[in-house]
């Protein structure tokens, strides 16, 4: 078939790639997407492997840690199909045994001729699938739709690039900057669709933190909940961070997740410790104080902030003092997206300097 | 032909109206739009005027106060043709002698046999050119895309429904609600785009009006100018608010538009003032103070305000106390528009029991 120009990920250059290695491999993105929100520490990959007449005999997703891979769901699928056929990946197969064998060797037992993947495993523990595949006699082809495959792993391969969890500070608050009104009362400043879109948000993350202030003031439960109100199944860990004591009645100690408590105000070190606790993906929650600690320490990757139509004209701000003295000292965001919830809108900001989103 | 069906302009009820009599009074409405921002404090109008067989013959818009009305330019453009024929006009054609004479009389003495009007005129003192018009066995259809006629001209048709200057309150802010840094300063919050949308919308006004506070901080021209920096042709009065002296050689005094100064505090007497100056619609840019006296007076009848993806930490509001002491006392307003200006965000907000936006 004739090949298609596709731009890489720079848009600098230019590579020829056939139009059905680019259909498989979106099909194995929208796979890889099944599993965002449940793969914590683990990418969200997915897999379809074609016959040697090139159809289709077997797809597959990573669902959850500890479960099979991508490619294993789709081989299991595939059977005796895959021999001398393709494997279709959106991240590098793995060269790594950890809770499951390596996948390149599953790819090369199962007679696969072979692979064509999106991205490049940044994970040096992981890494080496695509020089194994190699040395094998696999055909294996790297960059197909990595920009797509990028997107929808892109906190998790954010994280390992940088070597810590992701970091996204949420915050609702009136078009005058007021989160909080001067009693500290703030429920609810946003709509229920702004609130409903901020547990979707949360569930695609592995813990949720917020100051002892936050805990002190709000009483949060800082769970994951359904439109009734109810935990959902998976819970991200929640973190309280200060050294602020907090009763033992707070709900943030209930049964309905486990809490971390990180006696620390150093944003640096709250995420040395998430980071050996596995945490690919933070959510910040706030307060004031807890935001301007990471702003100042340049440790904020994303910012999610929902803006209510509405005036207070007093209260509180959703950050603290950053230490700015005139105009010259703000802090400028690239604004990625602008979504209506309702009557309120939800702006995503994200630093000038990141080059995955 | 075949009548349709059309929703008026509560949706509520429906009645007969034709698709031809539909398409000739889109037209007059785009004609209306062209005087937006130039016929102050008239109304936008807009006129086309077929034969009596049907086809177009004349069309005109009310360009700018003193000049022609848009039913007399049509006539004009048409000439004998009008008689027999079809006028469609934006607003019921007026019956009132001012610096031109009454349109109804100009529509008869070029022996129009029927008028298809949009919007009854709200101005007690240039109403009833339908009355007269029937009595002169002139056939009157009234309703006819209303909605669409209302929408240009909401403005106008809102300030002379509540008897004031229709207000505008604009700012630009952080995203944590800073609209000036400690040391005042505030330029620039938002960028380019941002900035020439706020000189279109000026321009659509007919005066402008800070507090002296923001004099004496800012020192602001308050012109509409355009990309080269340079204050074009008609500009709004420039209003300034309270009893603080002003230096003689704050800029808002030079000769590129007239000033008002008004020293009181109170935004019910600005308004008074104003509506005696013939001032139809007000852009209010603050302080702080000033927009909170308007607010906290239930004055402000739409909220512009340009959002910068940035944050400060520290620094002013863009308004001051509106006695707020808890979340229940949040002002909410209904947001009408979002619109991405570059990197910034523009809302518009109207209040919930504005019936004409």
């Amino acid at each position: 078939m004739a090949p298609v120009c596709v731009r890489d990920n720079e848009g600098s250059s230019v590579t020829n790639t056939s139009p059905i290695d680019v259909a498989w491999m979106r099909r194995a993105v929208e796979l890889a997407a099944r599993g965002i929100g449940s793969t914590h520490p683990n990418p969200v990959v997915g897999c379809v492997i074609t016959g040697p007449d090139g159809h289709p005999v077997g797809e597959g997703f990573h669902a959850v840690a500890g479960g099979p891979h991508a490619e294993v769901e789709a081989l299991r699928m595939a059977g005796p199909n895959a021999r001398g056929g393709t494997a279709y990946v959106t991240l590098e197969p793995c060269n790594h045994t950890g809770r499951t064998g390596p996948c390149a060797d599953a790819l090369i037992e199962a007679g696969v001729a072979r692979v064509v993947y999106a991205v490049p495993d940044p994970n040096a523990q992981a890494a080496g699938g695509a020089e194994k595949l190699r040395t094998k006699n696999v055909a294996v082809e790297a960059g197909v739709l990595q920009r797509e495959a990028e997107e929808v792993n892109h906190v998790w391969l954010h994280s390992v690039r940088i070597g810590r969890p992701f970091v996204t500070w949420k915050f609702a608050t009136t078009l005058d900057g007021r989160s909080a009104a001067p009693d500290r009362s703030s429920r609810w400043i946003t709509g229920e669709l702004a609130r409903a879109d901020v547990h979707r948000k949360r569930a695609e993350c592995d813990a949720i933190a917020v100051g002892t202030q936050t805990v002190l003031d709000d009483d949060p439960v800082l769970t994951v909940r359904d439109e009734h109100g109810r935990p959902t199944g998976r819970q991200p860990l929640r973190v309280v961070v200060g050294d602020r004591e907090i009763p033992s009645t707070a709900r943030v100690r209930n049964d309905d997740a486990r809490t971390l408590m990180l006696p620390t105000h150093d944003p640096a070190e709250v995420l040395r410790q998430l980071d050996d606790h596995h945490i690919r993906h933070l959510w910040l929650e706030g307060g004031p104080t807890l935001a301007a600690a990471f702003l100042r320490a340049g440790l904020v990757d994303q910012i999610v902030a929902y803006v209510a139509p509405a005036v207070l004209g007093s209260g509180y701000s959703a950050v603290g003092d950053l230490g700015a003295e005139s105009i010259d000292h703000l802090r400028r965001f690239h604004c990625a997206d602008v979504t209506r919830l309702g009557e309120d809108v939800r702006l995503t900001l994200t630093p000038f300097d990141q080059r995955t989103h």
